[in-house]
């Protein structure tokens, strides 16, 4: 189902060249203040179009707030925020349907609603609908006084520079992948749970919802396997929950321990890469060689930091509402 | 809380140190036989004391069927399965309990619940409580015929195999992690939603539920980051959805995608390593040296197999449920 | 929070005199053939103005698909549909603010929401926000094939007919309550569960949230308490489960049990009555006498039977598909 | 499914012949108290074989709790607690499986569950289940402080007396039902929710989980219906939103309104009468007259009140603790 969240809940809906994308966030607290332009950095920074590498399609993503705001305050009624579509062009796409793109979604949605899936740009399987979940998280963030998130691109096609990256994706005419790390400051001890709702389970559930995102690690994460146990362990050093090293990545037994919080995802690179590729034409039943067609991103990883920190700053705002009602 | 999963729902329930651990398995279709014997071999590779570097405690770890099994067939009520705990040292804990265990939930849990939390062996932190969950897995399996899950651990302690992992642990007199594989044969096209349902979100989700887990990666995962679109993309080579390659480890899009699914996650080392360790004195204000005492695992990773295949066999019948519902 | 449903999920959103309402239905079978001639038999029978005794105030209420629909069918993704608020006017809502309308939310809701909240017309308390969901009734029906449904307004202010009720309400001056009955024919045996999600539980808790709705009961309900055993039994005649009568109103154990389903609710008369009225004035702590202002219904019972149906098609689609999924 | 509840969640298992019955309740705070002596009185209201009218079956009914407290207080882990089955006669079950017995979820249950369900003395339909209710209740009772809960049989057999109820119960030699009302004072103002999670919703809700409960209504209920706006509608009389009547029963909008929260349901005659009654032989298809056997009570709505006291408990200290997340 196309839902997140316990106390504060996110529903999404909209396709990439339908009408538009848009969000619903159920249980905001009333009383926050909330202007267009407080929108601004984040859409702008997840946006194709303004930076080297990422897909010239331009968006206005101007947020229309349909229902929950009064008065430029919200009212604790569901928050409903929609983006239109303006540029689209879809025709390419029925022309490529017979051959499933690697990497998409279009063999499996097709098979999974019988060929009635909106296949014009992956639909609602498509990156698009990430701009509603970045204007849900910058809800999110206002109802997180004092804490940081910053979501960084540490890695860049293999390079540990964004240029140097992309200067490698033009030299191979490939498109390429990238490591995203965030890190939440001013967490208090004790959110989440034991088990089920532990704070990597829900965070890793967001995280995953990412398109794109194919592994997450936390604190020392993979690299933790293979530390000994003593090496591993950070040593509390103070009664704040302070210890001395945080290869916990601020997470222990599944509550935030007092340290920041410290995790690292992976995204592939981007499916529609420049280059020809093969693929089965399920019509002819030939595999077929062909290129992607389309305005697309070099390195969709560029456009992830900011959909990281709102799906966080959705977990947080959830488990921190939840930890007031105890 | 302590629930999991939507149309099969696994409610977890116990102690470390208390009367027992169970679990309450709702939503399991009626006429599955169920026998004492299904659960013996799961049970018997998550149990402690069979095997170099695990925890000398024994536990019988008989399954006793409190609800849902009658004539020996599940009746469609909820399955209520429970564990006694038998073999219980509960002395140590309390005279530790000051000095809060370093990556042991110990700090955290006294912080959450305000020291009514259960404290002896990690209460209902303890990996003890992961006994029902295979229990529930066995049942899990059952409701995925034609479908294969194994999970294995293909490194220890930074080596390629178990014996020369607990060489090295022993060599270091200290504990070590590890990484396990799980792999899924026989899977359907299109189990999954796209978003917050992806297969990602829902198996990490069950994953970071067990203890000591820090990492998940699919397919390629961390590997991708590094990897050229045209190479990291599956070719499609027949209309059952086989590509060329798995380097999406068998999802697409959140779903799915007919080929293997394959998947690691990383294990940190056993939180309480012989080694002499530093930590906070939370009633003195000093930092102490300590041994943490009991009878511990050397590598907990050894025991994670069979509970993350439970964990996968839970996501994936709940998903099969859901596919058959649409 | 503003959802309901489990596998067929209903959100809803918007404000009586704010940009419009909407729902977003999550869990549409793909394959739907969907168009707006579809829903304006439902829509009329709940619209104003069009029957005498209910507001003058029309809204044209046309439905708008965001999202979830391509070529005229439903895709499987969440179907958002908006309706704009067109004929709004909101000038004597703010000068009435300071007396809470005797049998509205206003005073609960400034209380719940710290005066954060639309007060407009009742904002997102009001009845307005049921054409969303008479809109979602309609999809829900069209995944019930060979179930009817069918509610009417069966008793209007103390009369057998509308008519009477009618002329009785402008009688007295005064606005009228009344009593609604659903039947659904055609219902498998066995829809439902024990406890928790019993029939008449969903039915319940969907039918009073609906506004005014202040009673339900099922087949011989109140009555059922004076009647002896053997007279309320129902007498099973053939194996398809019919009965020889049907005090039960269809459903035993929590379940539907292949007869007849039977229902009725009790609609309290509009809290909007012509008469003059008490009430605290809020802000000068002064009992006042006044009469509401504003487009209001006599009997806003007229206007029920097109949701109670809505939110009766919207349970059994849920149920429907939850007893596929077994 | 078998579980209710939010933020406060209550799982329920077992059969009435089974092994036991149980429930675990999730999300309970840590630090409250608990003896067994605290379940004594609401257990006891509950039992059949105390009062006239109801069983001689007895059952000890004495709570195990089997995790989630520790040295006497809540840890805040969930609280499993569980009922042994000790006095158990299921021989009669057997023999009259063939006939299903009118009014009971015989006839049903064998569909939905193919066979397989546990038919002994209704197996998991059985009201059995709500002595793990009940102390839930108790337990629930405690997270509402200052806030009294009070269920009153106001109405047996059509009598206004349990006396005159019995007697004439006994003079017809048959079953009858009865009308139980909960008053609850104390409430703050503001709990519930608009639509689907109003008062009404959940408090019908849980009710109609109750087995044989048919109907329900809050304040003037159906009166409502016959009353004319000016008339029904409560005049607010002062700030803590205390009005001249209560004929919504305490609940406006859907939320709590700070007067005192009034509703009353309608309980079935108990199905198993000592009368002659027919009903179909399932395996033979011919009509057989029978009487049903085993031991039963004359008036299940004797052992409502607590049942019902605990529902509202259940359902009142949820949203209490959602208010407090807000």
């Amino acid at each position: 189902m196309n839902s997140f969240g316990s106390l504060l809940r996110l529903h999404i809906f909209g396709e990439s060249h339908g009408h538009g994308v848009g969000v619903t966030l159920d249980g905001v607290p009333c009383g926050i203040a909330l202007t267009e332009a407080d929108f601004q950095e984040d859409l702008s920074r997840r946006q194709g179009g303004n930076q080297p590498g990422t897909t010239p399609r331009r968006e206005a993503d101007l947020p229309q707030f349909y229902s929950g705001l009064f008065n430029g305050m919200t009212t604790g009624a569901p928050l409903t925020i929609f983006f239109q579509n303006d540029n689209v062009r879809s025709d390419t796409y029925e022309a490529q349907r017979a051959i499933p793109r690697p990497g998409h979604a279009d063999f499996v949605a097709h098979h999974k609603f019988g060929g009635y899936e909106d296949y014009r740009g992956g639909g609602h399987f498509s990156g698009r609908l990430t701009v509603g979940i970045v204007a849900a998280g910058v809800v999110a963030k206002k109802i997180l006084p004092g804490i940081s998130i910053r979501a960084t691109l540490i890695e860049l096609g293999g390079q540990a520079t964004i240029d140097a990256g992309l200067a490698f994706a033009k030299a191979q005419g490939d498109s390429v992948g990238g490591i995203v790390e965030c890190r939440v400051g001013g967490l208090p001890i004790g959110l989440g749970e034991p088990f089920w709702d532990s704070l990597e389970s829900l965070l890793a559930h967001a995280a995953f919802s990412i398109p794109a995102v194919k592994g997450i690690e936390f604190g020392a994460g993979f690299a933790a396997a293979r530390m000994l146990g003593s090496e591993h362990n950070d040593a509390l050093e103070s009664a704040s929950g302070h210890t001395a090293t945080n290869h916990a990545g601020g997470i222990v037994g599944g509550l935030s321990n007092g340290n920041e919080l410290v995790f690292r995802i992976a995204v592939k690179p981007t499916s529609s890469t420049p280059k020809q590729q093969n693929s089965l034409n399920i019509q002819s039943g030939e595999i077929e060689s062909f290129a992607v067609k389309g305005r697309h991103d070099l390195a969709i990883a560029l456009r992830v930091p900011p959909v990281l920190e709102a799906m966080t700053a959705l977990v947080l705002a959830d488990v921190h509402l939840l930890n007031r009602a105890r």
